[in-house]
């Protein structure tokens, strides 16, 4: 939340969702550090619509009806909607959690118009946290090439560095439902940290977590932790037991500085955007493996691949207030 | 060697000699549990042709002229040799030491005929070790596609699976000069040990191996010290000091079992022969990482992720008998 008087970034975040996602945006709405000015959604996890929804119910439900949400690009660059993942996140995105309606309508501007505005509005302020698809800020780029200037930093949650890919042995689901997007984003010219599955795998929420937002007695935290009930299923595959990665959080804690990455070096990254069995991936340069990682000049991109502390006790912390 | 009455594998090996082939025929001829019965070459450090030479001249100090050598494709199935690689292991692939020419002629057949024939002569029976670009392999399975169903076993050094790439982010030699042929390779139906950098990175000689090779008052070793100056001033870049990295000794070890794979899950290996960014990686299906990587049902390629000991002091020990 922002106090009168502090000084918190502007932040705009871009997301899908989405049940981490929820986490994310819950846990910027917690954060003094960050001054939610504007959300985009995108087709990712669900569709941009159904998303920007679930964003506005989760708004209301914090007590937040002032922060706009505008309802992003419904295809990827190349292709269309592949119809979301609600084995993961439901059919409706939050975990198939009928939210209460918020009663609130979508901006009337695009996702891409919102950015832009709000990157004029707080130029050289605005921190951009994009925990989906990179589809909306592709466009923003080609509609406004100059965007970048006025852009303080862009968080990334997506790809997979050293650890495997989630949709294929290499690509992870953000990168791998839009290559091409992703592709322009980090080639442009911002300052990037990408949050890959290389950190964002190592901190999970438990049963006991879940447990506690459910008896929060607060507004949103035991809607989280209904929407979180499905998702805690999903994971049983991959992790072997009831839980939640925290994918996005972490992303949303690294941009407002609640998690410091202690291992990020800045090295090229390119995305594959081929048809082959790299398609999706994001090809980090971490050649400098043996010399501890040094930055690469004139690479722009740090790739998180440690941080200073596990990202569940700071986030549980912050959720519970709201 | 192989004594008599012993009972040893007979074993076929394809390399482009090479500072670290030599280094892996030198183990292979010192090995009771192998049976060299041919090597072809292919271009790859070094061109075929001075490959085959080097290899010859081998033998010929470890008083082995009975081995058939055979030479191979100077070229991959695309493109064309690209000059090997002389800052690494030479212009000659020995390090630009001058070893004493054996004076014995390549053999008459072709690396693929050589491989057909021993697959025949030792049907059932032969391993195969492949430490340079897969071209030859490829060629003898487009020449005769029944051969996998005579080879016991196929090992490979090549590849990178969660580990950085040597010649791009993401691609290992041996796979980068030949992806075609990889490709190939590794899609037809043999038992195939994959040996990446992952493991191959893990144990270096160090300067006072060398000097004990220097000092071995045998046969071969002292050129095999020689051979390793050069080699030991490329690794100052990647790993910080003289030294070499021990990548085609340790898939010979594994395949005559000097050196057993603690974790090495049968998983889906596909070569990336695209032309993007992501050419010549070998993509490994490693997501069952949170699951203790179990093999994938139906994947026949063994991709070795740790080994049971370090290969320095069993290759040491046997490189000084020769």
């Amino acid at each position: 939340m922002t106090l009168p008087g502090l000084s918190a970034t502007p932040l705009y975040l871009d997301c899908d969702t989405g049940v981490d996602d929820s986490l994310a945006l819950a846990y910027l709405l917690a954060s003094p550090e960050a001054d939610l000015v504007g959300v985009g959604s995108v087709s990712g996890n669900i569709d941009a619509r159904q998303g920007a929804v679930n964003t506005l119910d989760l708004l209301a439900l914090a007590g937040r009806p002032d922060v706009p949400v505008a309802v992003g690009a419904h295809d990827p660059l190349a292709g269309s909607y592949d119809g979301g993942a609600p084995s993961v996140h439901g059919r409706n995105g939050v975990g198939d959690v009928a939210l209460p309606p918020s009663g609130r309508e979508v901006a009337g501007e695009s996702a891409v118009e919102l950015l832009l505005r709000l990157s004029h509005e707080h130029s050289g302020a605005l921190r951009v946290v994009a925990v989906g698809p990179l589809t909306n800020l592709a466009l923003a780029l080609r509609a406004d090439p100059t965007l970048p200037a006025r852009v303080r930093d862009l968080t990334i949650m997506g790809g997979a560095a050293l650890h495997p890919g989630n949709v294929t042995p290499v690509a992870e689901a953000n990168i791998a439902k839009d290559p091409e997007a992703a592709a322009e984003v980090l080639a442009a010219d911002w300052d990037v940290t990408l949050v890959p599955l290389d950190v964002t795998m190592a901190d999970v929420l438990e049963e006991s977590d879940r447990k506690a937002l459910l008896e929060a007695g607060t507004a949103l935290a035991p809607w989280l932790g209904e929407v979180l009930d499905l998702y805690f299923g999903f994971h049983v595959d991959t992790l072997g037991r009831r839980c939640s990665a925290l994918h996005d959080p972490l992303a949303a804690a690294i941009a407002t500085g609640g998690v410091t990455p202690t291992l990020a070096p800045r090295v090229p990254v390119v995305v594959d955007a081929t048809a082959g069995p790299g398609r999706g991936q994001t090809v980090c340069d971490l050649r400098g493996r043996y010399a501890g990682y040094p930055d690469v000049p004139g690479a722009r991109t740090r790739v998180v691949l440690a941080t200073d502390a596990p990202l569940t006790p700071h986030l549980m912390e912050r959720l519970l207030t709201l």
